[in-house]
């Protein structure tokens, strides 16, 4: 099926694929080389499985699980016990041997798969490769009038980075367990292969330690994982070809450890659990000689039980204050010739790396812990961009990239998307492009419970799944965006709830109003609306650790789905259409007069809510932007004559309107400047090439500041 | 606000208030007292809780979890810590004693809950008694301009019934720990207090025997319940108020047993765990001696783990074959002077009953399981009816009903809420009324899943909630829907999917389409069918314990509430509207327009969704129903001419359209059955009364039997 916009109300458009995306079912990240044949293998009752070659416990668990999935799916009973000759099975695994024990860096990850019209036979080194291969296979299970199939297709794949992953921070908000385990199966889903959790924050130390319980029995409110459980996170990432990579964060971030440690502090103290977000003072002191006795106790405790090769050490955003009105440290710094608080820290750090090598593990740090003296096996985790990542590289040093994919910021799929970790202009050779590892999505906490935490991770990890994996030519925006909007279903499969749970928090705004068209109404309200982006939504609400998170900020997602076809329609309308062409102007009127009506139910509503009630203001500023653009759209449809000044009014106006409130922002405004900008300056378009109108009428219609 | 239909586009059309419904917010179970006062208590960040008189950590545990709903419905964040002067505090809660440390029938589960704008005062002779009131203090949460409050009220309130149960059947369809937990909390919130487990079944043994190991090990699958996750299970049960019975199906329903112990069973075997459904003929021998010295010691393992008084032993549809088939067994009967088959179910139930004496226990057990010689302090459980219950008590015997509330049949919620365990012909005097305890409603999971399970338990259970807890006065049934329309809102709020499952369902079905408004045309559809009632989806599918529950039979739901919405507009345009009144009318066509456009979507999706193709079929009937139904109403509003022989047409055309297909039935045809037959009988409404009018309608729509 080629790309459809469906409207509302049931009309349909066909765009054509853009040339250069993916034909066939949505694969989600693209393998590296996909080449569709003639034919399909018929999937039906009688489909069978068989195992050649090596087989293990994760090898069949693994198969297992995608066997569940394709029923699921397709409503087929499947045999329960796998084929026992090879040759008649429906799809046939060759698995060369069982590959790391522990997942690592060197895990061979590839496989091939040859579907035809009698048989898929997948066949890949190791179990884990096998594992990605069912993946795709899952992704490819296509169906029409003569039941579910395979299309006949040659796969050949591979990572192109050994690390990609997703930072969950527990510290923050707790997140408990089957919160990690549904995410885990989403991030099998798309391929990702390290969990990293940043476990101890200044609100919350979130691990058992048996040596120093005061840290989790008095940092965590008692949110903490026992070893035990820990145990089972590490070997439910295990068997889905998951690294987990703890983090424990210090120098800073350690308030919490204080709580039961004061000692270890830089200042006396007393200390308590912090509720506030933002960057605080409470810092471990590095010229306490108990401080490392204590680490080694704990990082050995931690470094048995994690078995991933890579312990992380966090060491970003250090607060010097404590250390600077300490005289015993500030002593320390001169007697030891440490120049400033970074040389302390630099201290602190090859202290830490000494306890580290001695429990075997490998260092990882924020881009702080970067000095040139560090071994070359450490692994730099890039908070500030490409070009530290690249300067670590040109001296040797491994890194992996996580600038550019903090979706707690509620950015769009695209930017993260179009985010590399090499980008094009990078100054490195192709053997220090080797030194950059991949990259991690970070999921900082301040703003996300357990209830919308799958919505701020997905869909939008599984396009830089995509990033990390797929060959770095694979960059159709239009065409990701399509298979994404299919992927994002199938990873309800695995229990993840970012699109269910939307609907659940709709009902509980809309308060004692439960009739469906009123919560529909709402939703497409939601739908105009997204969070703001970057730090902002700390800078207009107060919040806690406490702060619970169930407003329509909450309820809106990032790259709101509704506000992207609408651009999408408006570009096509705009740029490709001559403006009296019905079709498309009809279902733009559609969208802002369905708008205008949302508006008016989520005033209804608010009548007896009071937490819905906050978005009051905001719907009426949608009902005025939404008038303004049936305007423009009239307008243009009728080719009317401009009166002076209108088009600027009408930005002024639009300006006033796109003015964030409650933390949310009205994401429909910029098509609808674009529709204002291309009735005043209609008379270029006749003077114009189509790329450069868009392109004029695109930066025309940008806001100057807000 | 008061009763509002909410047209699919907006139209809002008020109906009053049916004279004895209950005002005010949604409450359910509605308490035995409820008087309203002037005047509202303010919920604001500034809302505190006291504890006065006996405080435990089972009653702080339950302040803990009503405050962080508090916290989410309102977007408030409150103090953490409870406030030490119980005169100023918003809600005060005095608890005189603990109440039974383990929940039993003896439980004091009154409270009496007084509001003024001052103070909320929860007073109770028990813990239980507080987390009861603590559930209706988050009912009575409202919300208007002036922000949330609870309305000024004073609250006494107690069961009317001792034992209100859910069975869940974790046999047939395993069910994992969340389910069970997220169900616990759901019952919880309407005030429920039995869960019975259904542990062992021909399809799956599943609870760890350590003494029996073989039980478990190769009768489950490797689903089963360790005994530490069970203690868990009822600790969590427990901290909430509600009792765990655990019940053994026995001397039937036991192939799962035989297959790690095939020396128990009446025929020599060997076994293997049952996949389909049905009643099957592995039996118990009762003739042999070991059974005895098993059962000892796996039921007194078995006692030790489950603290409730009660033990169930099942006993229900034993199958003889085996018994008449073993002559060993038949010449113990002749020996033993036992008569016949039910005389040999009757020596083992008398020798179970020692065993549980033994063990402390009281037997609880199926119809079946009576016979006269009992002690009078079992329990019968009536899966036949009030009057089996009835004849019981007559002979001085307790009992429970379940009889009415099979949940897992797919009648409508009404039928199961006017279903009372002492119905008003009861011939039972208030003496041995006393001894009906209350009802359990059972879920037997031939057809749920743990995806579906919810939305098969949820909303229905919360009336027949109010059923066993409310006066026997309260079954308004439209002011029971009005109510149940919040309250299965709230109980999303402990993590119940009921609702949601259902539009992630609706996603998977659909396939490839993602978009929305076809996604929303695939509910609207899936709201006019209803799945087939009774046992009547065995009759038309072949399934086993392996067949995947992912059809539109599965997302579909018993009592749709669309359907339901229609049929209560056409009760409003048929029986109390002058047919010229044009709004309900329009209304009413809205409906049946949006089926025929839901349909067209259905069989678009239907292109690439096998899984969705089945109901094409259903789909068709659905628009040739809608077609049908906007003549009719055409009719009507003209007050055209009825040709001869077109209502007879029509409600041939309607029963054949009303056939159901792959397990579904449209249930939006009665109403327009109904609207056929005002057509064609339209004179005669000019001569009767309202309700004659009404009644006669009504009766001429049934069809005669399909």
């Amino acid at each position: 099926m080629n790309r459809i916009i469906l409207a509302l109300t049931g009309l349909m458009i066909f765009i054509p694929l853009p040339t250069n995306a993916q034909p066939g079912p949505a694969l989600m990240p693209v393998p590296a080389s996909v080449k569709y044949q003639e034919g399909r293998l018929p999937v039906k009752e009688t489909f069978s499985i068989a195992v050649a070659g090596h087989r293990d416990g994760r090898l069949t668990a693994g198969i297992e699980r995608m066997a569940r999935r394709l029923e699921s799916r397709s409503g087929l009973t499947l045999a329960r016990s796998l084929a026992t000759l090879p040759a008649g099975a429906s799809l046939l695994i060759e698995c060369q041997g069982p590959g790391q024990a522990i997942p690592n860096l060197s895990e061979d990850e590839s496989y091939t798969l040859t579907v035809t019209s009698t048989q898929a036979a997948l066949r890949a080194p190791t179990v884990v490769g096998a594992l990605r291969g069912l993946e795709t296979f899952l992704q490819l299970l296509s169906g029409d009038k003569g039941g579910y199939f395979i299309p006949a297709v040659t796969i050949e794949d591979r990572p192109r980075f050994p690390w990609r992953g997703l930072m969950i921070d527990i510290g923050r908000h707790w997140q408990p367990m089957e919160v990690l385990k549904r995410n885990m199966d989403g991030m099998a889903a798309v391929k990702l292969n390290v969990l990293h959790l940043h476990i101890t924050e200044d609100q919350g130390f979130r691990i058992e330690s048996k040596k120093f319980p005061k840290l989790h029995q008095l940092g965590s409110d008692g949110n903490y994982y026992t070893q035990d459980q820990m145990r089972e996170i590490i070997e439910y990432a295990r068997v889905r070809g998951i690294r987990v990579v703890p983090e424990f964060d210090m120098p800073g971030h350690t308030t919490s450890w204080f709580v039961g440690h004061p000692e270890l502090a830089s200042a006396p103290g007393p200390y308590q659990i912090e509720r506030k977000w933002g960057i605080f003072e409470p810092v471990l002191d590095p010229t306490n000689e108990q401080l490392y006795k204590v680490l080694d106790g704990f990082l050995g405790e931690m470094a048995a039980l994690f078995p991933d090769d890579y312990l992380h050490i966090g060491g970003d955003e250090v607060e010097a204050k404590h250390w600077q009105e300490n005289p015993r440290i500030a002593a320390f710094i001169k007697e030891k010739g440490l120049k400033d608080n970074h040389g302390l820290q630099g201290y602190f750090n090859r202290r830490l790396l000494e306890i580290l090598i001695k429990h075997k593990k490998k260092m990882i740090g924020w881009d702080e812990i970067f000095q040139p003296d560090l071994p070359k096996d450490i692994v730099i985790h890039s908070w500030r961009g490409p070009e530290s990542l690249a300067a670590a590289a040109q001296k040797g040093y491994q890194g992996i990239l996580s600038n550019g994919y903090y979706i707690d910021l509620m950015h769009p799929t695209r930017a993260h998307y179009l985010n590399d970790p090499i980008p094009d202009n990078s100054p490195l050779t192709p053997e220090q492009q080797k030194l950059v590892l991949g990259g991690e999505a970070t999921m900082w906490s301040e703003w996300v419970s357990p209830e919308t935490i799958d919505s701020r991770i997905w869909p939008r990890m599984a396009a830089i799944a995509e990033r990390l994996w797929s060959p770095r030519q694979v960059k159709d925006v239009s065409d990701m965006y399509r298979r994404l909007a299919n992927i994002a279903v199938q990873l309800e499969e695995v229990g993840l709830l970012h699109e269910r749970n939307q609907s659940t928090m709709i009902r509980r705004l809309a308060g004692s109003v439960t009739d469906d068209s009123v919560l529909l109404n709402i939703k497409k309200f939601i739908g105009a609306v997204e969070p703001v982006k970057g730090y902002k939504r700390g800078t207009m609400q107060n919040a806690t650790q406490f702060t619970p998170l169930t407003r329509v900020v909450d309820a809106a997602v990032a790259d709101s789905q509704l506000a992207r076809s609408f651009g999408e329609l408006t570009d096509h309308w705009l740029y490709e259409q001559n403006y009296r062409q019905g079709a498309v102007a009809a279902e733009i009127d559609r969208y802002l007069n369905d708008w205008i009506v949302a508006a008016g139910s989520v005033r209804f509503a608010s009548l007896e809510s009071p937490l819905l009630a906050e978005v009051e203001p905001l719907a009426d500023q949608l009902q005025k932007a939404c008038k303004l653009g049936i305007e423009a759209a009239l307008m243009l449809r009728n080719d009317a004559p401009v009166p002076a000044e209108w088009a600027t009014e009408r930005l002024g106006e639009l300006d006033t309107l796109a003015k964030p409130a409650v933390a949310l922002e009205l994401v429909m405004i910029q098509p609808i400047r674009e529709m204002v900008v291309a009735v005043a300056e209609k008379e270029k378009r006749r003077t114009m090439s189509p790329d450069d109108w868009k392109a004029h009428v695109k930066k025309s219609a940008t806001p100057k500041k807000r």
